[in-house]
């Protein structure tokens, strides 16, 4: 673990060349340590003012610099922080951190530890840490709006506000506990249940919102399935060449299967051509294809089914493919080769599934699938706008309190023991505390939340 | 070229994924323009202070961010200036400047706008402007400090000083032309002449360290030469393993030269290994491999000649290289398979040369090759400490400036006409000028000089 204790230094803007880069330090006595090598005092500097001078090393002039001071507990990480905003090139950089390091008090930052040390001054909640973590990582406009999000609001005020009330019910219960043998009952029963279903019926929504924020957070998985030959690739082709403004191919094209990533209302998607499903076939490869178009279709966010017009059979597949795909954001069903039978045929196909859309993935005819593809995106924009869970620790402490709530609430209604009921309302309030970090010792939970932070955040 | 006029905005620091980013405005709008986005009031903000608050657009928060405020002419461009601290995010900049721009007073900074404004507002004088670009731009920590010490303290305030002198003289010249009818002499001839001197004793000096500070500035080019097979590239080969720290391999190898880059006491080299030297040779291939080796020779700053121990005519081909080698920063002379001989026939060929070292390149000893190299990078390091001109854009100035100023002195000695002499002093005083930008209007010289900043500087 961190020595927190320690003046730390870290490049917080990216390697490489440009007009300026940032250089941060915080602890105690970074304004002594960068005094020695700055031409300006800052040590009696105004609360967030800037200060322009020159960094030497022994005599030699590095560069010219602007050095911003923020003093405790007034400053991100709640310690004295400085920045120094230099020109940025690697050499500059390198050398100006190489020549505060001399200073013995001084060393390189480990990834988050700005951040860890923001929350163990109580700068900001674990929520805010993680969501300003998610927000660097943003692979799309809309990951990055949930991740604004919960940095402004936290993800809900309402349930932190209940856990603080659920605090009180836990003291009086404790009460009771310690004058167990006079039969006093502190805590109303039914003001506690009432909060505990309300906490629950909240609880849930949120951890509900884990399918939709997970999703939009690592983009929209979204598979093209259906039998061999149905077209699924020449509909990929087609989908590339339909907008290409939209799409941005990515490397590490596969033999086996062909990933996409576009974005359609800042909502990334991920699109994933798969092997061909057909029940029986003596080819060991294709065999070992179709397990994994079939784990694909367990994992995808959304399939896009592709059915041949000209497949006598086609409804018998929709239905048996459909019912194994439930729980999904989007289930979009084309009809592919719609030029190639009659209107009668057609028509008896679209009248056998629910919404089947004709295309031609051959002559590019696909405007249907973007715009149902548009309107899973404006769906997901809808639930972004909600408080919305992103993150498995929370979407897991979420469901562990609710299973707790409801042992307490089961408890009160068939008059279980005190003890019994006063330890599920622990548990319940270790889980939600959990998710902010309120009653959070266990260093390993704060490295791993820690750890995927960029250094000099 | 650039309206000045104009609001504008640019990422100042690499693209990437970081902690942190910074986007820097400038212009008399740009308090205004930020106000509709963030959620702070900064019109009547302190000079050089910084605000926290929230970027959001149409209600949707974008990012927490620190503005920085600076105000005209107290700022780097001597405008109206912002800095907006973000987490670093591509998602993030972009959508923070692509909201900004929805302004119409807005638009993106081209190449060099920053600093170009700054020089137009008289907050910098060209050298100081190209000062900054060497500096980003340098590629090892010598070039670095030369661009810091320019930056620091321009790199002659005396030539500049000796200028203005000059300036006063003409002046004085242009009154006697004035009253040509009436033979005064405002200007003492003496004294001009004495000044002219000095400017031209001190511009000659600095135009000398041209070839020190162009080498230090492009890394000193070092070229392997020598007969076929005298072990050139056992050498090279040799001097990569021998200290794999100091050494740098860059991509692009080609099949006819090796280049590679390490650097000495911060100094960086560029060796490159040629083809083999012989008078006479049928194949075509060679003869260009030997036309390219030659080019090469007279390009180079340092030369390490290979010597064959085991040739007879080692003495003879070492006399006639070392005639076309004149005025190099280095010729280091390696008397190479020195264990292939006796004792006797190497101190020969020891005593036919100045200064010749003994190694062998198959057995990896060629420290004599690296303490030569390094001398060298201490004698450019000592040299670096002094003014030092390193941009061609000066070196061409000063000559011009130094041919004019003769043809004063000469002037003044033979009894030259008056205008002729006068005429000579404007011209030294435009070419002296022009090295600060003091009297530059052409816009192609600014374009020239600004077009090579990065975006944001």
């Amino acid at each position: 673990m961190y020595q927190l204790s320690d003046n730390i230094i870290a490049l917080s803007t990216p390697a490489g060349t440009s007009a300026l880069a940032l250089i941060r330090l915080t602890g105690k006595d970074v304004q002594h340590i960068v005094a020695d090598f700055f031409s300006k005092d800052i040590s009696n500097a105004l609360q967030a003012s800037i200060h322009y001078g020159f960094l030497s090393d022994e005599g030699k002039t590095i560069d010219e610099v602007m050095v911003s001071v923020f003093w405790a507990p007034r400053s991100f990480t709640g310690e004295n922080m400085l920045e120094i905003s230099c020109h940025g090139s690697p050499i500059i950089t390198q050398r100006i951190i190489t020549t505060l390091i001399k200073d013995k008090r001084l060393r390189m930052a480990e990834a988050g530890e700005f951040s860890l040390r923001a929350f163990q001054n109580k700068k900001m909640d674990l929520v805010k840490a993680e969501s300003i973590s998610d927000l660097i990582a943003a692979a799309s406009i809309a990951a990055q709006q949930i991740a604004a999000n919960q940095l402004r609001n936290g993800f809900s005020s309402t349930l932190l506000d209940m856990r603080q009330s659920l605090v009180d019910f836990a003291a009086l219960l404790e009460l009771e506990l310690d004058f167990s043998e006079e039969d006093v009952e502190f805590a109303k029963r039914d003001d506690l249940k009432k909060l505990c279903n309300e906490l629950i019926a909240n609880a849930t929504m949120l951890s509900g919102s884990f399918k939709f924020g997970n999703a939009i957070k690592n983009g929209i998985q979204t598979a093209i399935i259906g039998k061999p030959n149905a077209g699924k690739s020449t509909l990929l082709n087609a989908l590339l060449n339909e907008d290409r403004a939209i799409v941005s191919p990515i490397a590490g094209t596969t033999r086996d299967t062909i990933e996409e990533k576009f974005t359609i209302n800042g909502v990334l998607f991920q699109l994933i051509d798969t092997a061909g499903l057909r029940d029986e076939t003596q080819d060991e490869i294709e065999k070992i294809g179709i397990e994994r178009t079939q784990k694909a279709m367990r994992q995808a966010n959304v399939l896009i089914l592709v059915l041949d017009a000209t497949d006598k059979n086609a409804i018998d597949f929709y239905k048996q493919i459909k019912m194994q795909c439930i729980d999904k954001l989007g289930f979009i069903t084309l009809i592919n080769k719609a030029d190639l039978v009659d209107e009668k045929t057609l028509a008896s196909i679209v009248n056998g599934l629910e919404n089947g859309l004709a295309i031609s993935a051959n002559s590019k005819k696909i405007a249907v699938l973007l715009t149902e593809l548009e309107k899973i995106s404006e769906k997901l924009n809808h639930e972004a706008a909600q408080p919305m869970i992103t993150n498995l620790r929370h979407y897991e402490a979420l469901n562990n309190a609710c299973q707790s709530l409801s042992k307490v609430v089961e408890g009160i209604e068939n008059g279980a023991y005190l003890e019994l009921v006063a330890a599920d309302l622990k548990n319940a309030l270790y889980h939600l505390g959990s998710i902010s970090g309120g009653n959070i010792g266990a260093d390993e939970v704060l490295t791993s939340v820690f750890s995927r932070f960029c250094i000099g955040k």
